[in-house]
This record gives structure tokens, sequence and C-alpha cells, in this order.
């Protein structure tokens, strides 16, 4: 399917700042950018590289009020969800570029819920099973609420307060997927049909041989996703990382269905 | 120079367990295994792969009383200790594989330190200079002391402890390298003179152009390294990662000059 | 019921330490001590006093080897199960010093747990109702296991890592009453029964206009405990505070039925 | 000193919700209160109490839109600033109703900081010096900036962080004192001078033989605080306490000299 994506955002830097941005859609073998403008106004030169898994960051140094636009039309093929027969791999059958997505990371702790990912989920079959239950239980147990977690929240503290946003509902994915050995990953995307409109994290998880995208909050349709990147948490897929604070003065993102 | 080092390992297992074993040394272009030999016993069937960095992770399946012994005769070449003037880096001048090294992960919570950092490092010239000053810091504040941390405990709590053991040193001088935005990840190793002879953790820093390893705890010579493994911090790089708890029944490591 | 309860602890202090103990058996209502001894060997001076809540407190200064002997018969009347019927009270009912039962505490964050705890026990009746649905809750969903946790271990910590031992069990227990509005304190305490013999922790909850003691480990009858302190959570009740590192070198306690 | 304070406070409450407020001037040793009227708008009937400190609760059911009205004059005597001679005591001279101020609560993790404050702060002198020399690292180290912490935010937190408001530089430098074996408590207060006008947090220290306030911020003179309550942290001494939601629509404080 094609969507139209778009983003503008400014950002007021008080002092020189590096950054690294990534809000262009990643040159992933799951979807094809079709025509894309990325602009910084005022212009500004920028280092650009595509990563190993198609996402792409332009490095600079900025300073100001600056304002980051960018326009695409992407071509996100087949999404297809999660087949109910999907398995579980044992580690020793894993790719080897997948073993980091065991592991715990800054906002995923998964090594301290074995106990409890074990005892709610080891019945729940296996593999896709086991994922779709993490997700239910996830949507019965957490609200989605705005304005209780901050930057730092890491999954421990949403499973105590179970309340949070996409990014929230997301660290909790991953980590008890991962504390069942499953490998999953945060995604961050344009999503199709989210409201209010903003950029959106998902999960990927690794079962039946290759990578699935699932959304914990059930905000939009995986059909609808145009990926940006991917990595363990948060922390690896900011859509701008900087040296120094900074402020988010205004944001506008949209993702359209084109017919 | 060449080093000899050993390791024999004994671990209970009391239910069929995946693992990961990280113990053999890497095959990194800075150093050369002239010989070796892995042996599970009883025997059992290994998957064994290299990674990118070199590191070589056997994956298999384990139960009751495992012994693991490694024995390798390596040649480290040339530990240089980082030069005065290995100058940091803007992060547009580094590679991209250097940058997931800039990030916050699961026991290096690099985001909540900015302050600190700069306030106390922010002065201590550049690259070397930073770290340099960073680990004579972390030689006055924190104190060696087993017992006091557990496999949970990340840089902050090390941080407000100030005691710990190599692994604790090494998240908390990660953690400040990259609150300044030098580039830092952790290597496990075999040491020379490391009493009590122990697997060691120590830190590798990117400035001026390259990764230098660096001892915080300074309780071995660098040049007596060989490398087993690297990565953002301890979960990357674990002797042993199970999915299911066992015991490490007895352990006995050396490392040893080969005149 | 009368109970023979006997404590020996020999502790080590490299240096000169302050030390404040809390092992007799409490002066409270609803207790009578018999008879008792406590020895400091070597001998040394103490202060002592009873608390408002009738807890007893040895204050002195320690160095080297000391071992601290109590020895008493307690006469602990009628420990009464919470009746069902008991019914939670409302904020402007509650005697005033039960007030700061209901606030979090050093390892009891019940501000963290509203939205689980209504979630939960919200239609687990009123009161005594609830208070059986959380004790039934923990031991369902929490193992008992040695050496998970440390002094450090909040409630929180244990939520997530779902073990831990009858300190982690009590504030556990505690934290979720109070999420609830329920006035819950920690009480320390000798119990006949406990298999290891060990001091041991129970909860005790303000509902029914007075409290009651419930142990959410069900390692002990109620009918069999000896009250020595109660407090906001383990932070006031620990058997010896000091204020430098000190080592126990060996512990034995005992109660027993006097028939 | 006669100072003249004000509190007008509009809350939002969604549904029927108690509240217990501690908004009006406590009826301590160390102030008069000349004159005061408190009003509830819409007029609602209140459960009130002094507590041993003095500090006067209010209790009641609370829907909808209401406004907390204040008015008070308050004599608040001779607030003295610590004197340099003022020498910390040892466990065993202080009075028994101190003790609880010598342990960690919920905001102040006290056990943990053990190492740190007697390196940084153990040839401070005795009492006054260890005081003066904790503010002032403090006043050197942490930043005053709002936004970074939030209701949850312990002196571990902002330890690291090095940042923060007056509630987190009191839960500071109560932790630090603490750690240092000096009783030390939170107080909450109407503070002449202080900019933006606001509700004040500061610190009490007992040496010397009784209370000193201390304000770790030195946003405003200790001469001009008006008490309202004291307790071991912010838990205990909330504006207003509330067992479900609700939202500060509207605050307005004052406090001014009267000559």
């Amino acid at each position: 399917m094609k969507i139209q994506v778009s983003a503008d955002l400014t950002y007021r830097f008080p002092e020189p700042t590096q950054i690294i941005g990534l809000v262009e859609a990643a040159y992933s073998a799951d979807q094809i950018v079709v025509s894309e403008k990325l602009t910084l106004s005022p212009k500004v030169e920028v280092m650009s590289d595509a990563g190993l898994g198609g996402e792409r960051r332009f490095r600079t140094c900025l300073l100001g009020d600056v304002t980051i636009t960018y326009r695409a039309e992407v071509d996100n093929g087949d999404r297809a969800l999660v087949p109910r027969n999907a398995r579980q791999h044992l580690w020793g059958e894993l790719p080897q570029e997948v073993l980091p997505y065991l592991l715990p990371s800054r906002f995923c702790p998964s090594d301290q819920f074995q106990r409890f990912a074990l005892r709610e989920f080891g019945d729940a079959g296996d593999g896709a099973g086991r994922v779709m239950a993490i997700m239910e239980w996830i949507g019965r147990h957490v609200d989605y609420v705005p304005g209780v977690s901050t930057a730092e929240t890491d999954a421990a503290h949403t499973f105590t307060v179970r309340a949070g946003v996409c990014r929230d509902f997301t660290h909790l994915g991953i980590t008890l997927c991962r504390a069942l050995s499953i490998p999953s990953r945060a995604v961050s995307a344009y999503a199709v049909d989210l409201q209010p409109p903003d950029f959106h994290a998902v999960i990927e998880v690794f079962i039946g041989n290759r990578w699935w995208l699932v959304d914990p909050t059930r905000l939009a349709p995986v059909a609808g996703l145009v990926r940006i990147a991917d990595g363990r948490d948060a922390a690896d897929i900011a859509f701008l990382s900087s040296d120094k604070p900074c402020n988010l003065v205004s944001q506008a993102i949209s993702a359209e269905w084109i017919d």
C-alpha cells in the first residue's frame, strides 16, 4: 500500500548542539521509498548514511530555531499479521544478528521478568501464541495515559504503575517477549490513522524465522506503518538525539493512504 | 606478547537449559589465537560462530553438571596505552558502527549523567584528558568491595553507593564517557596478574580514531589482556547466558605470560 | 498462650560502632512478658527505653566480637485472625496515629501501585475481603526464594521479580494495602514453628477499628507470634541498626510453646 | 516577627475523593498563630485535628471543583540560624522521638549514601560543620531546575541527575545528614521572599540538643518561614493527599512581613 508521510519539527537549540536525526523512512527490505525530501531550515549541511537495518541517520550541529521537514511517499508492501502458527526458535537456531534482541537493554530490563513471564505466559502455547497472550495482557492491564511517564521510564516502572504511552507499551511488550526468549525489538514508525497524529513506537518479534510487526497499543493498523528505524529500545531510535538540552517548539506529523 | 589462558567452569543445570557461552579468545584484529581447545564434559554438541567483533559464541542445551574447559595460547600484540593527545570526535566524524556506544544501555544509564559529567569533567581537556580524568575520579571515589553489588546493579546505583567490583567500575566508567559523547563499551577479558584470578571486565573508548582499552580498576596491566568479547555492557558479554536459573559449582581461571 | 523465645546473636564490629538493638519482646497491649533476660557478652552498658508502641530499644557502642543473648517467656494472649466482616475505614474515621501507615515508606512505594491495586482488588469487597485477596494474590504470584533480594530491595522490585523472603512478602503486602487506603505496617516477631527458625516479619492491618496481624508468607501461625516492634517497614524494625558496617558471625533463634 | 500568609488552591475532583489537607500554620512551639481562617468553597464539613508536632490536618471527602482558602497572621518568633558550635549527638543521647529521623524513608534512601557521605563530609568537623558542608555541597553541585523531577523522584535520582526543585534539594540534604547519623526531617512552610511565591520545603536537623531549620536552596530567609508540618520526607507533608487522582486548577500562595 502507498502511504504519504510528513513531519514538520521545530526545535530550539540554545547553544551549538550536535544532533542525530532519525525521521526518514527506512531503506529496509519491507518497504520502498518512492520519493522523499528532507529539508532543514535554515539550511545546514548534514552527514547522512543508512545503517545495516536500512535506518537513515543524519548528523549535524544546530543552533537557534531549526525546522526539520520531511515528506515522503512510501510503498510499505505487505505488512502481514503474525500467523498463528509462527513458532519460537531455540537459541541455537537464531541468526547471529538476532541474538542481541534476546538481551536486556536500557528501558527493557528483561532479566528481572523471567518468573512473571513464565508463570503468566508459559502455557500460552509457543511463539505466536505467547506473543498474542502478551499483547492481550498488556491491553487488559495497562492504561494508555499521557503524562504519567517520562523519557527515563523503563518497563519495570510501567509494569508497576500500569499506565503509559506507546513507548511504554512497547518497552513492556519487548521486555516480556525477551523474558520468554523471544527476540524482540523496538520500531519507530509513521502510522496511518493514529490519533492524535504523532510518531509511533511498536514492537517487532522474531518468530517463524522472520520479524513481524505488532502494535501493543492497538492504536493503528500494522498495515499502515512506515518504518523509520529499529533498535533495542527507545534509546536507539530517538527521532532526535542531542548532546545538549534542546526544546521541541512545535511538531506536526501525518501519515495517509494514497489511493 | 604471548599469553596462556585457561578456564575451568563447572555449572549445574537442574533442567534442560539453553545457554550461550562466551569464554573463547576473540578472533579480533588486535590479537592472534595461536592454539586453543574448548571442551564440554560430558561431551555435547555445540553450535559455534564468530560475531562481527570477532567474539565467539557457542550455543547448546545443557542438563546436569557440566564442565566447560578452555585452553588457549594467544598473541595479544601491542596493547598500547591511550596516547595523551588522542582527541574526541564530533558525532559527525564517527564511523556508523561506533554510534550505538554513545547511547545508554541496560547497566549504563548515561542519559542521567550529563550534568554531573559536564560539571566534573568538562574542563579536563578533550578525548584522552577526559577519559583519564574519569578513571582517576573513579579510583578516588569508588571502593573495590566484593559483595555490595549484584547482577542487577547499574551504574547509577554504583555512583550512589560508591563501591563495587570490576563490572561496576566498568559500567560507571562507560556511563560517564558516554555522558560526555565519548563512545565507550565493555570488554570481557582474561587478565594476566589479576588477583584473585578471574574473568575481568574493562572499558574500551573510541578516541583518536580507534578503540583503546582502559582498566578503571587498575587491577591488571592492559598489556596482559586477552579479549573475549565486547558489547554495550555486561548484558552483552556474559560468560554464560542461560534461559533458566543455573548454579556455578566451581571456577578456575588463569592467564600467564609465556616467555 | 505461653511461648519461650530465645535469641543468640554474635556480631563482629571492626571499629567502635553505635548500634540500636531491637530484639526484646515488646511491652505492648497484646502480650505480657512474664520473665526475660538480655545479656551482652562481653558486658557493656546499654541505654534502654520503650517506645510508644511498647517496642524496646537498647542503644550502645560496640567493638570486636559481641554476643547478644535474649531469653524470655511471653504470654501472647489471643492472636485472633482477622474476622471476615472487619470493615475498612474512611480516612476521616481513622485515629490520627494510624494515618502515617497510609503513606509510602522506604521499602513500600505504595504511591506507584494505585492502578494495579484498584484493578486487581477493587472488587474484593471491603476491609478484610481485600486484605485476604491481597494475601492470596501474593501466595499465588510470589515465590519464597532466599537469596534473590538484598537489604535494599523494595516492594516494586519484588513485584517485578516475583520472589523473595518474609521481609519482601511483608513489604509487598503493606504496599498493596496502603495503595487501597488500608493502613498497614510491618511487625518483627519471634514465630513458633517457623522453619528454618529465624526472626520473622509480618504485616499488621488496621480494619474494623483495630490492628490485626497477618502473615503473607503463611509460614507460621499468627497465634504463635511474639511481637518485637512495629514500624512503617523493615527500616524501622531492624534487629540491629549500626552506623558502620558490621558482620553477623552466628545466629540462633527459637520460639516454642510452653505447655 | 509577624507574617501574613495566604493560600488559595482550587482542585478538580472528577469523583468523590478522600483528602487530607495540610496547609494551616502549625501550632508548634516555635510560632504563634495570632489569627487565621480556613474556608472550603463550596462549603463542606471537615474533620480537623492537630498532631504531636502541632501540624494540623483536615480530612474530608470532595467532589467537583473546590477552592481551599487559608489566611493567617503568625508570629514566628526567633528563627535562629544554626550556631557554628552546635554539636552532633551520639545515638544514645538522642531523645527517643528523634530516632526515626535517623532512618531511610520513601524519598530519602540514606542507607545507600554512607560511603559517599563519610568520604565527602567526614572531615567537615562535627554537627553544624557537617550540616553546613552538606548545604554548600548541594549548592555547588545541584542546579535548581523546575521540570526535571516528578512526584516520584527520590534523593538517589537527584544525586545522579544533579538538578531539581526545593523538594529535591530537601530530600538530598536530609539523606546526606541521615547517612552521617544526623537526625533530619522535612518541613513544609510558607516562606517570605520566595520567588516565585509557592509553598516551600526545607530541612530541619537535630544537633546541639534541638531542631534547627535550614534551607538547602537558599531561596528564602529562614527568619521568614512559617511552619506547616514536618515529617520524614515529602510523603508525610503533602499539602493535599488524595485517594484518587485530582487536578490542581489554580494556586496562589503568599507570605509577607507585617510591620
